[in-house]
């Protein structure tokens, strides 16, 4: 185990860079829902699933090379969605809620992490901002029962797996990287693997608050709402880090810069060159000219502004309890919730 | 006094329109910091002045005209404007809370509010969603004193006036128009006059935390970081309200826009004309066109999606505080309060 | 319809009187569980039924002198009690949270309210101090409607109430009297009846969280946790007031002074009367002797000092979700919720 | 430096038993205002001061004995009172929080601390708890510069303490014992020593919100509001600890038994013995019947009620920032604010 250390590769959040989160957008030929086997990148394997209201979206990043194609880190996603999430109905929220349970089953699973190994779930994010507040609030919801394991009666204790739970804070509240935080209570308690719960940073608007993104890579500086400057990972950690999340925002570059070249797709090309002369109708904007206009735009924010819902509070309740519910029935599998919660304080 | 009825006017929020709560930013000609008399439209008149870190403007519009030229509701803005206010140096932020202060007594004497009369203070929007929370949070930090007027010796009690407060929360959460709830409280509580503390919209990041609107005109339907869809004025509440709002988000539209508009305004245009063949170099997006290219990026939210910086908790926690004491100071200006402090409970 | 006047009785609760919100408590002959008919004074009808894990004592008290022999307003309770309410098992809450439902629809039809009729909720106490935030916290989870009555398409329409909601803020946050804002916001909104809920105060530890209060009385000056002054009932706001709450407190004279009674009760007494001197053994303390020991110990705090558990934002928390659900069965009774959330927000 | 192991000394606060978590409340000798030296316990030495509107009390308690005859633990204890802290004038608390500012820095340069030596700021107890919400409002107006060290110039820095902050929570919401997660942070970023800020118990109803006690004895097991399990001390976590404390409760079972003290001190006694008959008047009541008589009112939260304000969110929120200020000033003294500042995030 290594100590955990700022990881210099350059911040992939730069104002003019599209910017995404989520391996269901990290290459261009995925669309909204078209995501299909066959991607033709060596190294990346999808498949996708519909299971009642929501798709189930499988995707293995399996070489350095195929990681580096598509942006995203070596590993193993499963995404989780449905417009569904975005309305108000329990009972949908609920079914979606199983659908991602299996998902976490299959992924502790895959890890060979054990039905009664114990678990560090941590909420990552600002609680004070709204659209960063997601971990948090799931962890906040977690059926925490590391205290209760010897207080259970082991008749009753069937599959009541040890699960602690932490919302650390962000650098600006701490003082702390939030890595040092989580490497030091690891350090303690020795949990089979973390699991870390983010809000992230989606490309389109139609994401937000609609896809739950479920990984085995951990955590990866400059993702999420926050600015991540450590990684928190298998290797920053020495356990494994199963890492969840939710779009909850979209970079403000990223939306304007795509507006740019929607534009420019459409044919719209600088005047001294004129349409057709190098680029032709579709060739999309030179990077300093996009990078001028965005510049002007989100100064003195630059980088640092987030494109977000007006109602983002109803967003971030409701699919936080989802985001629980999921994972409580995921980590507690067996559990007869009936029969232990009575010996919850 | 008439019912408060749904203005019908359009929301002048779609998504392709370039929007701004700001007086000061409302009209193209004004730049950020060199908003100078002798604008050239008739019925406005505006003067600018600094004062320690911070620079007064005040506008008069004065005719239905000039609102009209304008975008904005006739009557009288002051606006407050600081770079320093987004630095987090307690002193600097006093002195413009000092600044502040002034404008509201100010605005109050326009009125013929006399320094005893009785105010209600209200603040406007959801104190669970950052952005637009600001208006909650600085009512938390007034000095309420309604409740106090008689258990305060006469002889402490000089310049004491009857302050009370409220924040009525959204539509969403009450299922009642927030100018019901206040129209009901003023025809029980009978202010001289309401004070409403609401999150703004700008148009340029540059803006965010950094100015302090303060107006006669009330609030209008459209305005704000929420969905207002009636107006808090003295139409609608029979008594005078003074208006004060800081911009905490942009809408995503009109950052979007600009950006368009900005790329347009070098000379980009349309394959089919080529440059210069018809709007020639500068001229601006056929709007058709940006409206395509804003549905595309902004559906599903279209119209509901802002644009504001990532520690929006830390702004609206700082500018909240400063407004408050511009608040405190402005409407109990002669109140020695190290006296009357100890009666409050 | 009258103006909302401060109660000139005394306050019920000087340090030295044993009190209590509940009318199950409030004659000395009723034990805990032991509430039957018969009760022996005229005008008070009582019946008791154990319902699943829920009793549920039904407590009529028709006369002004059977109201002043009880120390409890005139009128009809509906009191729902179970233990197991301060265990945490959900589905044993959810069961109590339908048998509420029935009495809430029966206090309702009591009051001669239609199904359709439009309700105000009114969340009572203060969100900041976690024994008094039941209220607040029990209307933010209420599913309100008034505001969609007229989105959702009638076909699925059938039995949407309109509910309106509120929690106002105890006078110390916004300088008003609470029974002011109330009656400020239903001359605007005309609600057929107003439903109040709050944090009681009870007499025996065991009744903290696992007693739920239902009664068409109103709020009456000096009950609750909080200090109300003025009257929130159907003489005050010219509808029908549902008063519902549980007991989260018990006020520190009541606690210690039936203390002292017990140790009186088991026939300790002064020295110079000696045992049996005066009273005899079981005899209760002379109230002068009571009064000044409580002095003693509560001082400076006089009357405002409350005995509550640790955990009671645990104890909140989860009591408060469980009323919400008994409110929102209780006055949507017909409602297919799946149909309808779609509609929300 | 060993592992924290659950004290098995027996908990301190059986509900019979009288329990303050205050040195100056500690021995029964000591009123409440007249601390002086020469109390006669060897080993225990104390001198008390008159600075402006406070007092501050200096004790030593220098051997195992004095700890033992004292039920404190053995250490050097601070104690800044005023009746003033319950009153609002902020003047006065800015006053005290200079006087107790004085007291960090006395106790740190006691401790060997260096001006610029790093220092981990701990808020201990339940953020959802108004009552024990002390530690993590304090911990949230800190002027948090560990992360900061590096980024302000060092002709500005003069003074600047690399100060660090968490809030871990309680065992019911992490299900991890907090002096682990403590010494896990601690292992990771290795400050000169820890502050930790905690509410406490009094033993009188004076003394909460008034008195503020600061020690270089750590945490012990049983003491505060929240049930702690672990020690957070020198011995635990292998640097110094300081440990500053408010009382904002008083045990429900302190409370009752000195009330019934109270009235055996009057001559109260048993009816078959009668007055002198045994312990004469002013003979302390027999702990079992005491014991009886709490047992039968505090069941079934026996030991887990507290007695506290109404209001003590205003009492919380007023000394959070006084105790803030105080520890802002005594860890940064020499650090000229105003440039410091705007290099905060």
């Amino acid at each position: 185990m290594t100590e955990p250390t700022r990881n210099d590769e350059q911040d992939p959040r730069p104002a003019a860079r599209v910017y995404t989160d989520l391996a269901v957008e990290a290459h261009g030929v995925f669309g909204a829902h078209a995501v299909a086997d066959g991607i033709g990148i060596p190294g990346v394997h999808v498949e996708t699933q519909q299971i009642g209201p929501a798709s189930v979206t499988r995707m293995l990043i399996e070489t350095p090379q195929a990681a580096q194609a598509m942006g995203k880190a070596q590993g193993f996603y499963s995404t989780v969605e449905s417009p569904a999430l975005r309305e108000r109905n329990q009972e949908v929220h609920q079914e979606i809620a199983g659908v991602m349970a299996e998902e976490v089953a299959h992924l502790l699973q895959r890890l060979g992490i054990g039905p009664e190994d114990p678990l560090l779930a941590v909420g990552l994010g600002n609680w004070n901002s709204t659209p960063d507040a997601l971990g948090p609030k799931v962890v906040s919801h977690l059926l925490v029962t590391r205290h209760l394991h010897q207080m259970v009666p082991p008749e009753v204790r069937g599959g009541l797996r040890p699960l602690a739970a932490l919302s650390p804070g962000v650098l600006g509240i701490t003082g702390i990287e939030t890595a040092e935080i989580i490497l030091g209570v690891v350090q303690r308690i020795h949990p089979a693997a973390v699991i870390c719960v983010d809000a992230l940073a989606a490309r389109k608007t139609e994401r937000l608050g609609t896809t739950i993104q479920m990984a085995d890579t951990g955590i990866h500086p400059g993702s999420g709402v926050g600015n991540k400057r450590f990684s928190i990972t298998r290797e920053t950690l020495g356990v494994p880090v199963v890492a969840i999340g939710v779009p909850t925002v979209i970079h403000a570059g990223t939306i304007i810069s795509d507006g740019l070249d929607a534009l420019a797709a459409h044919g719209w090309s600088e005047p001294a060159l004129g349409p057709g002369s190098q680029g032709g109708p579709g060739a999309f904007l030179p990077p300093g000219e996009k990078e001028r206009v965005l510049r002007e735009l989100l100064a003195p924010f630059m980088g640092d502004l987030i494109v977000t819902p007006k109602d983002v509070d109803v967003l971030v309740d409701d699919i936080a309890q989802t985001v629980a519910s999921g994972i409580n029935a995921g980590v507690h599998p067996s559990l007869d919730l009936s029969n232990v919660l009575q010996y919850l304080q």
